[in-house]
């Protein structure tokens, strides 16, 4: 058994959060000064393993400590931040992994060991998630994002430049994928479920799929106060409507909906409104029922519309199909969740995670431990420090038997 | 019998849209350079009628046809426009007035005979609606308004002054308010129903009460692919649900109840919204009905905002009581409708019209048209010519009857 130190990576997260932190939340937006910042300390932290490091054409971060076998095993995360968040979402993971590494620094490992921070995965400047590990995947489309501009109106293709990475040649990094027997990854849930059953650390057995689609109604803007109400055709209602019938498709069929989203034209309190706009966000683990909740949100808006005399159409804003982990892999994490926290617990992911881009062309798992609250993505995100040992303590058990499988 | 022509005010329309319209409709924003240039062309149609002209301290213009008796009645409405207007709001009404004007030239009418242009009448520009005539009446307080400022951040105070207006003195025009006996404006309906019930004009009894409200709800921003349903307060979903009430509000009490504004926070497709505002315009010409229509409104929100674990807390935008005409003036205009129009129709105003505030002060009443579509403030707005025409017949006929007694 390698000598690991539970909680090492907690005074790794502390001092990470001292250096690109503070009372308003994380500074570690990817492509960044304050990035580059976080990078630059997590090289010093790597250099206690001994470990190769390397970047590659998409700006992924790799340390590598060879082993007897040239198959391989990685452990990672991602150090970038959302403005204004917090001090474990992408960090816990990554320096959980850097504890692996330490580990085995100075050994040999059975097969190779390596470290990925992988780049931009909360996509907060130009909107595009999961860009490093979508590059290694090979399911990012240069073409499709190098149109991309943040609020300042600075072109990806020139951020990505100013960090040394090529937009044509991101896709280089799908040369990385040879040899990896397994992708593990520690994240926090993001989410109130294993706070409120009292869980420490859980498998995951898998990411959501997503269907994100905007709903527009067309009616006709009148006058609020010469409009009688029989004679109206407010968009604005209609997308209320719907909104409310989509919470009902979530609870049906116990997948997660949301109407984060309604913009109204004019949108000014003397108008009906004459059109509205709704950004509907459907996720499912099952790639029929997320199909079925999409059918019963569209019926619903046509139904709606063609109720007040206004026009629908729906466009895909962008979606993902359900991405399961590799079972056997799964059924590890949960070992070591029960060894390391008494959890069988095993759920499935409603956010995002790099883990699932990698999840297409190598096997994955991933352990979770508990949000307090469920915040994320807020200078308030926390989980309480027993929690976090167990489950890093889970994860590096893991870390170990797929190591000396 | 003076010798009314029904038509002319149809071709000084037509002349005034030709130099202040244009494809995109009216550019006639009060206090701009293109209302002086519309009121410049309004001067030269004055000078037909003899009439003396003169401008009060709130910009108010008068034209006085001096009668045997110091008693007066005034004609009148508003030539300012919302941007990309319609060619009939406001202009219809003062170019029937000039019209009246034109018939008494070279008389003395019984009693005196006084033209009115009401100053920003819109508040398109600084969101103050009625400026001119609200001076007159002495509801305008010029302290509330002297903050304001348009979208170019020019204040209220710097615009007025451009045009010879100092707030401070705006008040002054109360002075006009002496021996006025009636108050007569025609206008379009900006609504629905005249057309739809083939009315070609119609007495007006008054303009609705109306009660504005920002309805603010306060629940928890949470991420949309990891908050279960059960677990959300989102306060999105309790704006939707107070938005169908309202509307079922305004069809039980045969009121207008509108929401033509919600806005979210954070407004993104992947957060539950954690607050939301909600713009609630209520309308009724009866004040109990008004204000059961806002209890009821308050109730349903008190009841979405628990249910969903929210908070909820109303502020008052705007207000105003119902403002009932003079009853022997609306049945005098209703006569001169039956006699022109073959209508008994008599309607409450859903609008705010100028007519609103000289009734605090003075026996007011007004004659509506029909709208096409119902639309206004808009460069479609517009009337069929026979139904312009009679309801300028009737205002006339209005008009010579008033003056006669």
């Amino acid at each position: 058994m390698p000598s690991y130190d539970w909680e090492r990576p907690l005074q790794d997260l502390k001092e990470l959060a001292e250096l690109t932190g503070g009372p308003d939340g994380a500074r570690r937006l990817a492509w960044s000064e304050d990035w580059r910042t976080a990078r630059k300390w997590l090289l010093g932290k790597l250099e206690e393993t001994d470990a190769t490091v390397e970047r590659d054409v998409a700006g992924n971060l790799w340390a590598t400590i060879p082993g007897a076998s040239d198959k391989i095993v990685v452990v990672g995360s991602h150090i970038d931040a959302v403005p204004n968040g917090g001090w474990l979402d992408g960090c816990l993971g990554l320096l959980a992994a850097v504890e692996v590494l330490r580990a085995h620094a100075g050994e040999t490992p059975q097969v190779t060991l390596k470290l990925v921070d992988w780049a931009d995965e909360e996509g907060a400047r130009f909107g595009r998630s999961l860009f490093g590990s979508s590059a290694f995947s090979g399911s990012l489309d240069p073409e499709g994002v190098r149109g991309l501009r943040d609020a300042e109106g600075i072109s990806i293709v020139d951020a990505l430049a100013e960090n040394g990475v090529d937009l044509g040649d991101a896709l280089g990094a799908t040369s990385r994928q040879d040899r990896i027997a397994a992708y593990l990854e520690l994240h926090i849930e993001q989410g109130p479920v294993l706070e409120a059953e009292g869980v420490q650390a859980a498998a995951v057995s898998g990411c959501a799929g997503v269907q994100r689609h905007r709903f527009r109604f067309r009616g006709q803007s009148s006058h609020a106060g010469t409009t009688p109400m029989d004679r109206r055709r407010d968009a604005g209602l209609a997308a209320a409507q719907v909104a409310l019938r989509v919470e009902e498709v979530g609870a049906q069929h116990g997948g997660m909906a949301t109407t984060g989203s309604i913009v109204l034209f004019p949108g000014i309190p003397t108008a009906v409104a004459g059109e509205a706009e709704l950004l509907v966000d459907l996720r499912h683990p099952d790639a029929g029922e997320l199909a079925a909740m999409l059918a019963d949100a569209r019926a619903a808006a046509e139904a709606a519309a063609s109720r007040r005399g206004c026009e629908f159409e729906a466009e895909s804003v962008w979606a993902i199909e359900p991405i399961p982990f590799d079972a056997e892999l799964v059924a590890m994490a949960s070992d070591a969740c029960r060894e390391a926290a008494d959890s069988d617990r095993v759920l499935a992911s409603g956010a995002l995670h790099d883990a699932a881009e990698v999840a297409r062309v190598a096997p994955t798992a991933m352990v979770f431990c508990p949000s307090i609250g469920g915040i994320s993505h807020a200078s308030e995100e926390d989980t309480a420090e027993p929690d976090l040992i167990a489950a890093i303590e889970a994860f590096g058990l893991l870390a170990n038997r797929v190591l000396s499988t």
